[in-house]
């Protein structure tokens, strides 16, 4: 199947129109036409090559929201015409002890990334969402409920399902104390993720007017970082913070604001860590954990979760040739909280 | 009451004896004479200041076992000749949350530590098991079972406990994996009490010397960790990992031995913590956090535990004027596992 979508040819490049094929349909799979496609912070780290991981070219994207075209002879669960999305993850072996428990991100035998990575049965590269159509097995085929708006419910993919594993793993509930650092992309995820089980949410970020973002957002408090006289008026005040800080950072700061047991939970950040006290983590139990955006069922759980609370990620929708630019707003943090593409503004021709 | 010790005026001083005065018993006390007492790798700590919170004079000591003197008027729990213990605090609030949860250690008030710590009552210094008696008030005695033999029963009531309860919260038992880093101290318990939990236990140590120790005291096997192929071979071996390092060390190496949501528990190091990658954190839901010793219930069911499962420390008995050496031979490193003072040793003349 033709389609068309934008690329990159090297870390160097700007995102430009790339013609490809998507395989022909096996039986088992849903050949899907995107919608919508959201531009989690990962697509430009992956585009430039900052993990070091990148194989070219690449097609990035793994929020996307679109409709069932076709379905191969064994698919039963999905019909042409039916709203599905598609998040981070395209495969994986269905066979080991993790992808028997939902966590097929921890595949045994590595997950298959909806791009940048490779096919289990061709071997060729995987391409994301940014584009016009893709095939996908339907195991991992998630539903839309029919209340979500889904030209804004792309991000529940990955900014979602990110933030909603950690608050379901942590129990958060009503009484729980969330703080949640950064108010971006993720971050903002986690603020109506958390308000809506029940949860106390704190934004923790460096500037008030931030926090005045996340006010507006349904955050119940802010916690401006940079006035030490609040950290300090804070400590012991959260169960739980989720940290989605996306670039190296000091954890010395925010881990005396974790009650005893308190748990902090990084989402934002591969790479190092800065060196720090070992002093509230022994002396009040507390942790640091890291979690890796979650498993099928559970990314199918937050959907409907979101669609069920009324939970819309903030978008600001954009052509799918303004993409470049607003890769480099992402870079500035020129962004309230997500960007995601209207793929009815790409044309296959 | 009369007593004698051995304590210190500063830092920099050797311990020497130190006759000084229990408090009268308050109705609620318990006036015991202490038989055995464990020399922890903290006492050195704080009697050199190492943690700048030391007070002097300092008598040391948290791992006491003895048999009862005498009781206050409102004591029931214990009478004259009962085998009793006292482990690292003698007194909280009582009141708070945690203390309601028998997590005295964590009190919001401040709990009050054996030694280095002031009386809630009258505000005096407290002073530790190097000593010939001790007064507690009773909340804080715990009872010490019969089939142990007391000789070998008083580090239980620190590197015991220490060990005793991160395996208790991880839930560790049949088919549990679980790695010790350091068999010193603390890692010997850790190992001990794993084993009877049904765990498999793996001895993490940097010469196979220690090694050999360790197979001796149960430990199913040892990773050497300056072995660098074993170590790759041993990627994601473990559910838990009980790090008993008592120095600034780095994670790097330990945290990819743990699988997919795999815990790291410090409980050996108090001061900062080398730079590490959060890689392994985030991309297994990995977690590294802290463990301060445990609260009285449980302190009191991890002597009831080594009783049932006839668990006794390594002990190395010396007699109390030997203890300077002692503690230069701790501080050298040359102690297989934990020294014991023979109280019967000193006398109050």
């Amino acid at each position: 199947m033709k389609t068309v979508g934008y690329g990159v040819h090297d870390a160097e490049s700007v995102l430009e129109p790339l013609h490809f094929e998507r395989r022909a349909l096996r039986p088992g799979d849903v050949a899907i036409e995107i919608l919508y496609c959201g531009i989690c912070h990962s697509d430009l780290h992956q585009v430039r090559n900052d993990w070091g991981m990148s194989q070219y070219p690449m097609v990035p994207g793994h929020e996307i929201v679109g409709r069932v075209l076709e379905v191969g002879g064994e698919v039963e669960r999905f019909q042409p015409g039916d709203t599905v999305a598609v998040g981070c993850l395209v495969d994986s072996c269905q066979e080991c002890d993790q992808c028997h428990r939902g966590e097929e991100q921890f595949c045994r035998e590595g997950s298959t990334k909806t791009y940048n990575s490779r096919d289990r049965v061709s071997e060729e590269p995987t391409f994301g969402g940014y584009s016009k159509h893709i095939v996908v097995r339907q195991e991992f085929v998630l539903s839309v409920p029919e209340s979500l708006d889904i030209s804004r419910a792309a991000p529940i993919l990955c900014a979602g399902i990110t933030t909603f594993s950690p608050l379901r793993a942590a129990a958060v509930g009503s009484g729980s104390r969330v703080g949640v650092i950064g108010v971006g992309g993720l971050g903002h995820m986690a603020m109506k993720l958390a308000k809506a089980m029940g949860a106390t949410v704190t934004a923790i970020t460096r500037t008030s007017e931030k926090g005045e973002a996340a006010r507006r957002i349904g955050a119940d408090a802010v916690l401006v970082s940079n006035d030490q006289a609040s950290m300090e008026a804070a400590a012991n005040a959260f169960d739980l913070l989720i940290d989605t800080v996306p670039v190296k950072h000091n954890l010395d700061r925010y881990l005396p604001l974790l009650d005893i047991d308190g748990k902090l939970v990084l989402v934002g950040q591969l790479g190092q860590m800065e060196e720090v006290s070992t002093l509230p983590l022994v002396l009040g139990n507390r942790s640091v954990s890291g979690s890796l955006i979650g498993g099928i069922p559970e990314t199918q759980e937050v959907l409907n979760f979101c669609a069920e609370h009324e939970i819309h990620p903030e978008c600001e929708m954009i052509r799918m040739e303004e993409v470049n630019t607003a890769f480099d707003r992402l870079e500035r943090g020129d962004i309230s909280h997500r960007f995601v593409i209207d793929m009815s503004s790409l044309e296959l021709s």
